[in-house]
């Protein structure tokens, strides 16, 4: 899949979710996936989240760093799982820099002492599956107890480590596809 | 999903990874995983990974818990992104007993101190997917490096490992079938 | 599958065959099916079926039961197959309470002495399959020659028809489900 | 889809329910259905369903109405649904031709007079699904209580319920494949 | 499939490429190709080509023959296949009448002597998918070097290659279904 | 899709058109197209076409240029139009060569003067679907009036033939692929 950073600052406000964003505004073509920075503020009219939509919780965070994935090629269920992959690999990447931090991915949300360091959704267009995939580098002014990768941990290249995540990222998506190729089926 | 623990210690040999294995043997009907212990040795002629048989590695082990997943309404791809569940709630539950461990996820595989700790493969008949997924308990006489839950962490109640195990797998499993039904589709 | 009876009198205007309607008002999350009494007033501009819309067909009944089903893991194929279940068991219940009544299920329609007794249509949203079925209970001011439950059978506990419905029409929908799950597949 | 009556005598022994059998023997293309008239009897061994294994329970008839129907399009959840119509098409044209009798369709089986009057069971090949669905003629032998067209309810002509039958399947199948056809989306 | 010529002329704007314009219009229920003559001006806001409307690239001809298809039993990829296989029947008909025109397929689009003869695209509706095959007949005004059937090669009876395009492709695509049920399943 | 040419003189038996063949011999992993050169000779029990079977029509060709491609991706009917992709290529690099050749593609088939130039089919395994297609280079023997590469038109560099068919065919079915991820769905 392509992989992209955006270097430019911007901002997400939920309508980015929507297919061929990747392809319109970056020219990437086919599967993607795209990092940028900025500020987050998807009003609960931008929301796919029907259960956030029925709590009243909008999403607001003063800075994030936001991926946006599109795939042509997998369904809805497998594009949550890859939500989850994603989760998990934030939390892998959070301990190997800090082993003493407790950070754990519940489903497709990451913890990090017990406050929220991600927000996450994965829907379907007519042709495509795509996901939102946020890490909050400064929360201020979320509507709930979040963590920030800069105010908390101090991580301060947060382009590094978008890079990093979607390149291990990449590679595990890589991987579930070879395994499909390689198993003889089972008979009785 | 029916959950199941086998009391009765039983030997794998490879040859359980068939449909209907558990219906059969144990009555399980529809969507079931089932645990047992025993020890685990899968000759080449009986091994479903292709990988595995051009490279000679035929698997072997003392003493393991393994698990039979039969999925009737899964894709195998979608059984590929469950084994990698699986694996990365043994590296939770191990982290969470165990905060010092070394313990890794890489793919579907866990490695506790650099050592194999676990095998898995999924697999496909023609109307289910199948995974084992198995992890040492006793790792001796195995062709590899390996490590072992009751060797190197010194569990002994592997049964109640295996049952937490199962519980935390088929609440993921639910968690992301949920996720699937309050997502609203996303228009150009 | 969630049942549910909506207790206060609702009427159909058509626009509720949309997906998450059950969740966004009744809190129900995943495959459901609910049941309501009311008015049933669908004008053209509201109507899913083009046949209906060509042929210049709108609907309407002073008092129907609808039955609003939303399924999250079937296809469109099968949403029209389970149509054809719910017409047969009101054929079946019908029968059963009136063995006399000439009452046959003609595809996804019922008649009753030769005059509607339900209307129905299956669609898809992006996420889900949408069933409206429909049973007139008091047909006045329809469009063609209807017949009702209460009406032309004098059956005046609707609200129990709807619930040994929904109990029936689940059970069935898990045994078909039990179906693919016990078979062996068929070698050349 | 085509239909065919196969004019010889011939006994059911399980094995015919396999992919392209339509197609050797009789040279039927694509899609098919076709009756025969026999004994039938299917051994263990033969039968492709697990549940009947597990209770050891063989399937005999002195004289069976068979039909064997073979689809390349359809999932094995559709032959499900369709064995259930086959049944709700029997219990229809018994109940045409005798208002009295005491029929019942229970799932994808039919009742007589509290006896079995059919067997039935739908599965998948590589390529196709198919279904066996029987109607005891005369069900001498049978391992259960069972009812037979002729001995029970004195039809004779047998071919003819048999056209008849395919013929109404038939219509039912192509009404469900335009029901497809027909019908809007919907939106949130 | 139906195929059906539309005898009145008819101009091609880009939304007659949506789900059940050819049943609204023309009575065709389900699969059905259509074709008719006409002015083609697609503007950028109809335009399904996300490709076109990056590129700011907007269709015209003077006179075109059209052909809409909708099929509710294929895939996008299919579709996608089916374009081509038009692409190459017009290739054919032109080489057949004029064995020594310049005329190549190249993807879903046709070159005569190196100017572009025809236009293309496929999609997909909540239940169907579409295509629009549109070959030049007079491509005056084009935005591109164009050529057209009537102005570059004389054919003037453009009703006749379109009926025996439709036929042709009919043909082959029953050919193409018909492949799919005559093959066995490879085992390992 | 890996490309890959069997320096080896190899001989076509039909077996080699199974799961894994191209994984397990020549390290191919995932979807992949190979060709190779040698005798050809399918025997009716290693047929997998029905059809052939039953009109008792091995096949036989002293010198056969052959493609075996799996792909782990696609639905039998893609599989389908993918051969006759494959043999459209081949007729229009004949023709590019020889603008005086009288070559048709007839389906899966390619005939030239009237002989018949190849042979192909497409089955489905387990996880995968499988194509061989087979070009003569000296038809002799073959039980029915065949062409070759190198008898009929001379082409003694079989390789070359082979790599630029097998180079065409990706970039074709890349740009296919191309195609799915590039266009807006359709709204009613």
């Amino acid at each position: 899949m392509n992989r992209y950073f955006i270097e430019k600052e911007t901002k997400y406000h939920g309508y980015e979710l929507s297919p061929h964003w990747l392809y319109r505004n970056f020219g990437l073509k086919g599967d993607s996936i795209a990092a940028f920075i900025g500020e987050c503020e998807v009003k609960l009219g931008e929301m796919v989240d029907i259960e956030d939509v029925i709590n009243n919780e909008p999403i607001y965070s003063d800075k994030m760093l936001s991926f946006i994935e599109e795939n042509f090629h997998s369904t809805l269920k497998e594009a949550v799982f890859r939500q989850r992959l994603l989760a998990g690999i934030v939390r892998d990447m959070i301990k190997e820099r800090f082993p003493e931090a407790k950070v754990v991915r519940d489903g497709d949300d990451v913890y990090l002492n017990d406050k929220k360091l991600t927000v996450s959704i994965a829907t379907k267009s007519m042709t495509s599956t795509l996901i939102h995939f946020g890490i909050n580098v400064d929360p201020a002014n979320a509507p709930v107890k979040a963590a920030g990768l800069e105010t908390d941990l101090g991580i301060t290249n947060v382009k590094e480590f978008a890079l990093e995540l979607m390149e291990r990222y990449n590679r595990e998506v890589e991987d579930i596809d070879f395994a499909l190729t390689k198993v003889r089926g089972a008979g009785e």
